[in-house]
């Protein structure tokens, strides 16, 4: 494989950065995780905004164009030959002088990492998922940093408390290994400081319930993920009632069906998530899901390979 | 200079980690900032321990001692030819496969990393301070990060919290350039989500107030600084006395004198304090503080030189 670090493609093994790097440092960087289908990244111009925004957050201002970024990720899948992938691209200030206040950037790290990723979806075209089944999740007792202390909008490799919320379900460590017989939830679903519902470590969360496709309002610290995006623009398209609110554990629990989105998983299935008061509910799949779900697959179809 | 990575040492150009490597894309690194005096690490048994506690709470079990980690930063102090030193030891997971929860640690990366620090102090011994004079600080916006979400003792390369903190000053960026006629804070006094003083963005943060020595609790979110500590133990050997509570900016505002502590600051006088009502009240050492920094002096002077 090769990467794309400060300008130049590099095998894998050469891909590095400097230890004083103030992503290393500091998790002091943007990123953006993206999906290439059939050669070509899904829904660009919302990554390329998103990003905007972590960077103005961060007061990073690393100068380059949105098409220069783009070129670059081009560039990555092309010299790798892949048509179906995920991509990372992260930004970093490099390195400056050893202070914590960064000064301005002059030389910034960019980087992008690709890896196959089948397409998934679309069974009918004998496409397979890209995850094994629907997910099992549980809520976790560690809590969403407020946006008072890291606007939850920025995409940032500061990703301790998704990893601390992962660490809480037995994933990782050696645990995993032990419980290997499929008892560790794939997915920790993280609660704010007033005990709502926010998303999952990696993903955001949906329930349908009386009918009403529900998800987590942006007014919280909430990541506004671009599949969660497409996924109410699709249910407006679709007429499907849509409220993004406040919802707390039980109104999950107490859900007809319910899903978590991100760029990898597309739309997954939610089939069962333990409460905090360690009750298991079974979820799933359902009429809405299952809708929602083909209407992705029809767009990144209709998008990428039509 | 050269830097000590992954067992050995190298040219500080050299001085590199993988892009994948998990201290990079996700800040999931635990750190120490020490200070060697006439070629020895100062405290290094507290800095070990609490290094323990940190990857204890990230679940990053690096499996080596702390006589291997003494001996790396021994080394590269000695290749550096360096007696009085800034050091920061960095240990993350390294590379791991590509998923957010960890695996077993089996490859590290431990960082050495240092820098030429004169001792400052014992202004009687002709030694500078390491500072140009008093710190001037401001109570900031941002907010620190509760323990609930990351655990506030555990010392990390999540450190987006304190450059946010940080930037709200005017430091960084361009701004410092343009106001360099000495506007911008020192430092970024950061309250927790009750609005109580929790510590600087580098600092732990004491006032004295009524003869009595006040510092915010460590059942705050606040960093267990080693700095802190040995004050602490130097204002109960000094019969000053000492509370550990929870106090607001207006404590801070009416103090008597006000000071900071971190290893590479030791015992910093702070001259003033713009609150969160944009005034600022004047501050700056005294009698007690003075003691405390001729007693930490001392400390320095009986451990390491004599």
């Amino acid at each position: 494989m090769q990467y794309h670090v400060d300008s130049e493609l590099v095998a894998a093994e050469d891909a590095t950065v400097s230890v004083r790097d103030r992503g290393f440092m500091y998790g002091d960087a943007a990123f953006e995780t993206l999906r290439a289908y059939g050669g070509r990244v899904f829904e660009w111009d919302a990554h390329a905004e998103r990003l905007r925004r972590t960077c103005c957050a961060l007061s990073l201002d690393h100068g380059l164009s949105d098409d220069d970024l783009r070129g670059r990720i081009r560039e990555t899948l092309a010299a790798n030959d892949l048509d179906d992938a995920y991509v990372k691209l992260s930004i970093s200030r490099g390195v400056q002088p050893g202070k914590l206040a960064p000064g301005p950037v002059e030389d910034p790290t960019v980087v992008v990492y690709v890896a196959d990723l089948p397409r998934g979806g679309r069974a009918d075209r004998g496409s397979e998922p890209v995850w094994d089944g629907p997910a099992t999740a549980a809520v976790v007792e560690t809590r969403r940093i407020p946006d008072a202390a890291l606007p939850a909008h920025a995409k940032t490799h500061n990703y301790l408390n998704g990893i601390l919320a992962r660490l809480e379900l037995g994933q990782g460590g050696d645990s995993e290994a032990e419980d290997a017989n499929g008892d560790v939830p794939d997915e920790a679903i993280v609660l704010d400081s007033d005990e709502n519902l926010a998303e999952g470590a990696t993903s955001n969360l949906f329930l349908v319930s009386d009918g009403v496709l529900r998800t987590p309002s942006l007014d919280g610290p909430i990541l506004p993920g671009i599949t969660r995006r497409v996924v109410l623009e699709l249910a407006e398209q679709k007429g499907i009632p849509v409220e993004e609110g406040t919802y707390g554990p039980a109104d999950l629990r107490d859900a007809d069906e319910a899903f978590l989105t991100n760029s990898t998983w597309e739309v997954r299935p939610l089939a069962a998530v333990e409460g905090p008061d360690g009750e298991t509910a079974e979820l799933g799949a359902g009429p809405v899901t299952d809708r929602l779900a083909e209407a992705f697959d029809a767009r990144v179809e209709r998008d990428h390979y039509e």
